[in-house]
């Protein structure tokens, strides 16, 4: 039976091992962290729990910066404790949430392309320690990543220190499949030679000064399974429209049966976007995307998916039952890369993604938003949304066209917090059906939106808002006085639902 | 002396010269056309002319695609004779501005380095004739541009037929200035190889096959000049303290004395900022820009500007007297690209470009508006600045903080219209100092904005506002109600200044 000694295959770095207690003893009030983890998976588990367990008896403030959300209830006890000075660039647990909206902390809501970029010109605060999940590590020092890669990478070579969590609960079947590639400098880089989604550009490993690793903590500790929920009556709808605007294109000439390669925001709606192209007549289809979940797994099982590049894979308990012990099945058809590579304009344009995100709401003419309720309280963040949505061949939105049993429309005048700008959506789904804005102005979209994606509760007053806006005239027609009224009164009455007019 | 018919090098071709009239009398009702022209520059100046005297006439809407804006009153005179149907992806006339508010004719406002793939990607309605002004046309019937590309290459080789304008008051010591590349259909293309501004990739003129050159017009017309106006005191502020942040970044270690290549949008204020270069200790330096304004040429003239590239050049009457039969000095530190590669994410993000772009107003967030007036009149259109704001190393806004003797605060609780989110801005500057805003949240960007940028008059009822949202609570805290007031408070009494609270 392993000991995990065996997985620190550089030898000299074997009397690095020390306890999570031991290693969080080093982290100093002030000091910045740099913590692997996107989406629950591959997260520091050890040293963040010890921190947390810290801060609850002395005074312990730290900034926190990872690839995306940490599973584990990492956020939470962070966020619990008051640990936080500074968090970025992703988060998505309800205890945090409602501390970053009470303002106990400053969270800093980041394209996830972006924060490495960030890190590696120096305009972040410099990063103290690294705080990385790993398989092994090589003969060379290699830390070999597990379920997930995040900005591990740059987080390594810009710490001043590394602390290495070796999770003897991950497969080590994972080894091989990341593909670390680091651009270098702005102004000093070349192209990054991803032209398909299986190109492979980098090494399986983070190569790093064993001097800067300082300690090895071993852990035994599954990923957090994935939250989605399994697709409902709406969502499966949702996911037929959004289908039928696939097969419409196919029809034009402009896509073939094999799409284009797939990006897919992580959630319950893009879940089952994906489970109806399992009966669908596409086929030989391509991911290029930052979270893999269940379905494109089961895509890949039934032929349909032949190949998925990645940064994270976050599945559901039994998925991971499945996929975790049989990953050499996969291998040939399966890569994890940096976020930053993952989530690349220049890959992303060069390929031309048909992107799918999630909208909390959109407005009559298109502008998203993804992150906050009433323009104000926090969800979870921009993620990936943006780097996609800005550079895909198709860039569509999905969502629920009412929430909270209808008092609340998904569909609004004027969104309360703008995200992704008309410029940047092309189609728009919801249960309802589809509107397809690309190369339309302002007032052709409003019409088609409401028409189309509305629910048939707001139709009619979203058409009167826009009959009203038309009066005042524009390239974008508002009743500028009326354009929040949804949300305001949504906040007085808990309803957004709109009186009949009196002339009716 | 020239006749022009030394300009057709391919001589079968010659026998295609008709008059502008003639080639317009082939447009038919509802048809697109597609053409040449980016800023005033460049534009094909007498078959437009002519189709506008026919609308006169007869009933007659066609869609109008260009580079961007047009000199030559071609955009008022389009607007005015009610020839549009559909108009994209920018302009700038003040007759065609009020046509597009009253919604006589849809304009589709579009980052503009994305037209070219939605064409390509046969998005919109197919072009029936490209119109392009050139200095010349080889013997393998390769159209050479002539003072800017702007989307001529993608028109000329999706359009059913080309119209070429030779203008022969167009310098011939252009030829050999253009780059012309075509990156070829998403998912089929390699990375874009362009790692510094003179890298030259393409080739001297857009290829064409022969038999779709329907016509060729002689013309003999120059450029409109460009139609901004000399620094100010205030403009020369806002360059004062955006080359103060500069200094600031080298001093920090973050840039050398070389910067990193400047784009800056066009504009007073840009020229302004150019022009402050001038007198400062940076040197070497490089453009990546669309439209060359008078000051590069000072800087190139003054050797603080190495190389400069751009999409288009844009003179004031002095500067093209200066520039133009002078080509030849320019000739190894100046190239012409299409819009698309001017303006791409791949070669901005690669490069680390320094982008400077001009806001209408912004939010005390950072989010800006650069189209809108009261979130509902058209301006102009995004033109590039998302193009660059994105993927820039820094993203500049710069703005006066009051505009209409203070009854308008550019600095405003949430702005009327979004066209670049806080993830997009990194500093913003006016003539009372800059905020930069890189790595901070909502909050603190709130703070910031509000005591270096905002004009005193404003300021406090900037802190009233911002402390009366905090009470509500949120990651961006606001007064949804509120949010909007200034812009209503202006439409109704033409004034945002706000009353002092009655509590001091």
């Amino acid at each position: 039976m392993e000991n995990g000694y065996e997985r620190i295959r550089n030898v000299d770095l074997q009397a690095k091992v020390v306890t999570a207690a031991e290693a969080a003893s080093w982290i100093e009030d002030g000091m910045t962290l740099g913590l692997s983890g996107f989406t629950r998976a591959g997260d520091a588990k050890a040293v963040p729990v010890a921190l947390a367990e810290r801060a609850k008896q002395e005074k312990l403030k730290v900034n926190v910066y990872t690839g995306a959300s940490l599973g584990s209830d990492v956020d939470k006890l962070f966020a619990e404790t008051g640990l936080l000075r500074k968090r970025l660039p992703f988060q998505a647990d309800p205890t945090m949430r409602k501390k970053i909206n009470q303002g106990e902390f400053y969270f800093v809501d980041q394209h996830l392309s972006k924060t490495a970029e960030m890190v590696r010109g120096d305009v972040l605060a410099p990063i103290d320690f690294a705080i990385l999940e790993a398989i092994a590590i090589t003969e060379d020092q290699r830390i070999i990543p597990t379920t997930s890669i995040g900005n591990s990478m740059v987080f390594a070579q810009h710490a001043k220190a590394i602390i290495v969590e070796i999770n003897l609960a991950q497969s080590q079947l994972l080894e091989g499949l990341h593909d670390l590639y680091e651009p270098g400098k702005q102004g000093e880089r070349s192209p990054i030679g991803i032209a398909k989604p299986d190109d492979r550009i980098g090494i399986a490993g983070i190569p790093v000064d064993a001097d800067k690793i300082k300690g090895i903590v071993f852990t035994h500790q599954s990923d957090s399974p994935s939250t989605i929920t399994a697709p409902d009556q709406e969502t499966e709808t949702i996911a037929r429209h959004l289908i039928g605007f696939l097969r419409e294109e196919v029809r034009a000439g402009r896509l073939t049966n094999r799409l284009a390669p797939l990006q897919s925001g992580i959630g319950s709606v893009s879940n089952a976007v994906f489970h109806g192209l399992l009966q669908s007549e596409f086929t030989d289809l391509e991911v290029y995307s930052e979270v893999l979940q269940d379905a494109v797994f089961d895509l890949m099982d039934a032929g349909k998916v032949a190949f998925a590049s990645c940064c994270s894979i976050t599945l559901s308990p039994s998925k991971m039952d499945e996929v975790f012990p049989h990953l050499a099945k996969y291998r040939d058809r399966l890569v994890l890369r940096p976020q930053e590579i993952s989530n690349h304009p220049e890959v992303i344009r060069r390929m031309g993604l048909i992107a799918i995100n999630t909208a909390l709401e959109f407005d009559i003419y298109g502008n998203v938003n993804s992150t906050h309720v009433l323009g104000t309280q926090m969800m979870n963040g921009i993620g990936g949304s943006g780097d996609f949505a800005r550079n895909a061949r198709i860039s569509i939105f999905v969502t629920k066209s009412i929430a909270k049993n209808g008092d609340i429309s998904s569909i609004v005048p004027f969104v309360s917090h703008v995200d992704h700008t008309e410029h940047d959506v092309d189609v728009v789904v919801t249960e309802q059906g589809y509107a397809d804005l690309r190369g339309l102005a302002p007032r052709e979209r409003a019409e088609l939106i409401i028409r189309n994606c509305a629910h048939p509760m707001y139709r009619e007053s979203l058409a009167d808002y826009y009959k009203e806006a038309l009066t005042r005239g524009g390239q974008t027609p508002h009743v500028l006085e009326k354009a929040l009224s949804w949300h305001t009164q949504y906040a007085q009455t808990g309803s957004m639902r709109q009186a009949v007019p009196l002339s009716r």
